[in-house]
């Protein structure tokens, strides 16, 4: 039984401690949090050990009458491999920490490519992380590009993909961010930044980004642009992404209109927190010309990455190869919608 | 003096009313409306004899206390050209008035482009128009699109042109309009019907469009990507577009990151109602790379065909060349900001 710890229990932390403790070969060894807030409450109540991070001490926890196992240090020391899933950039200042203790970590996409040996996804290339120490599970966005160009480059060859990521302002929690009522270039240089994260799971792929920011909290939104090097049909192309585990073809004429509708639908199908794990891809938008691939593509922010934690874990600890690891994720957490 | 009926006085006619006001060689003869309702009363206070249309009768404006000239019919008859800004699917309805009265007629680009013999927009194909009966001004997005393309096609041959359209939900006024806190593939069906719609302006030209709706209402934002016969820099592409009277190209540094500060600049600069005719083209967006160009551009969907409405009286009337209509036209509105 592989015991995990989870520094930070954020949007991301939360979501993969629940989702190791459905895993038959997995534990939450405990969750390590800063603030003795509502979460760090969440937390106890989920009953997770928790474990105190950062300043505030086990002291303000005690205070606040949240009950603590110890400290973040205590957590990482305990556990077989920690998921960091702090905010972006602490994340490569508590690497130090896991080394001090000899103990495996994912780290989040947020990081910088370098904090880890290996940038994974799942589909794509979870081979090269088996055994590794230090793994960075790619960001939400580049987690969904990677899924759907895995079955394209493998089955067709890509010759160039671009790809314009109008993306969610903040998640439904950020009050404070942005926008409201506008349509930000975001960043305006082009291309945007999030090409070259793609390229740290497929380093030969030609890919150009270009990122906006709305005034909507559910998903991202990809309009994409893919040039083939086979000339296949769209059907066919419908019929390979609808075999991908981890792509929803969205169907026509049940009103899956956007983000809304889809997250709606999966409350209604009962999934933890509305979550989609999924990319949802609308298959009315499946339109191949001239071995030119044009599909629009739904990201659910909060909850792409996790699957993929999951199976990160198993690939450092040489737990399973690629395709059971997938199929156990995905069976635990009920992938398919 | 070019007499200019103006049928439909809401977001493009009251703009267009006011631009023709301002031109030397034309005058507003009237302008018609279907309710006696607020829009009605600005229309007699900006002093437009106001002429009645549709259903409501010169009874319900004379009981509301607004004075008329008279209907429609009279206002048709007696103008040298109409220009319909009626809504979508009007304009074709209203077609046989304006040929029981011989008078020339510009439609709105809502309209199915076989309402008119030519689609049109000054820059890219303004000869065609000249001493046409019926014309059609292309849509804000066609618009936007063909004058930053038609530089593009002169000066280096253009391949193909892939764009993104993130289009506002609604003008401001429009508050039963969504979507709230969502991303809409709008249409879901790939590539959208607005690249055929600049085809009706460059026949010969290869372009796909995705279109979204977004929540905002200020412009639409398009994200660009155009493979480029040549290979010019980056540089040489940003200084052709510079050249470009009715391209605004937003300089780096000074906070115009978006619909929402351009707008803001507009206002302060004592545009009316804050509109913005240009394309507005982030400079800093401005990418080339092995002939492959992409940028950001912002659309104000309210105002960017009003100074096209005016090229294109000019043109039916045949009184100017396309250079001379242009330059008359950007310097009667105080183009350039």
């Amino acid at each position: 039984m592989l015991h995990v710890g989870i520094n930070g229990y954020g949007t991301i932390g939360k979501r993969v401690a629940d989702a190791v403790r459905e895993q038959p070969d997995m534990t939450v060894h405990g969750v390590a949090k800063t603030s003795p807030d509502h979460v760090a409450e969440s937390a106890v109540a989920a009953g997770y050990p928790l474990y105190v991070a950062g300043g505030s001490g086990v002291g303000e926890f005690e205070t606040a009458g949240i009950a603590v196992e110890g400290t973040v240090d205590d957590m990482v020391a305990e556990s077989d491999v920690v998921v960091d899933a702090t905010p972006g950039g602490v994340g490569e200042q508590n690497r130090p920490l896991y080394e001090d203790h000899d103990t495996p970590a994912l780290f989040q996409g947020a990081e910088d490519a370098s904090v880890a040996e290996t940038s994974f996804n799942a589909r794509a290339n979870y081979a090269e992380a088996i055994g590794e120490e230090y793994v960075r599970v790619v960001s939400c966005n580049t987690t969904g590009l990677s899924r759907l160009l895995a079955p394209l480059y493998e089955t067709y060859g890509v010759e160039r993909a671009r790809a314009t990521l109008v993306r969610r302002g903040g998640d439904p929690d950020q009050y404070c961010r942005g926008p409201i009522n506008d349509i930000l270039p975001d960043p305006v240089s082009l291309p945007s930044h999030h090409g070259p994260d793609v390229q740290t799971v497929f380093p030969d792929l030609s890919i150009h980004t270009a990122g906006l920011k709305v005034p909507a909290t559910l998903m991202h939104v990809h309009s994409l642009n893919i040039s083939l090097q086979g000339d296949p049909t769209t059907e066919a192309v419908r019929d390979l992404l609808a075999d991908e585990d981890r792509i929803f073809l969205v169907p026509e004429g049940l009103g899956l209109d956007g983000p809304g509708a889809l997250k709606e639908f999966a409350r209604d199908a009962g999934r933890p927190r509305g979550d989609i794990w999924e990319n949802c891809v609308w298959a009315e938008s499946i339109h191949v010309e001239d071995g030119e691939l044009s599909l629009f593509q739904g990201i659910h922010q909060e909850s792409d990455v996790v699957p993929e934690n999951v199976d990160a874990l198993r690939a450092v600890a040489e737990l399973a190869d690629a395709e059971e690891s997938m199929a156990t994720t995905n069976e635990t957490l009920g992938m398919g919608i």
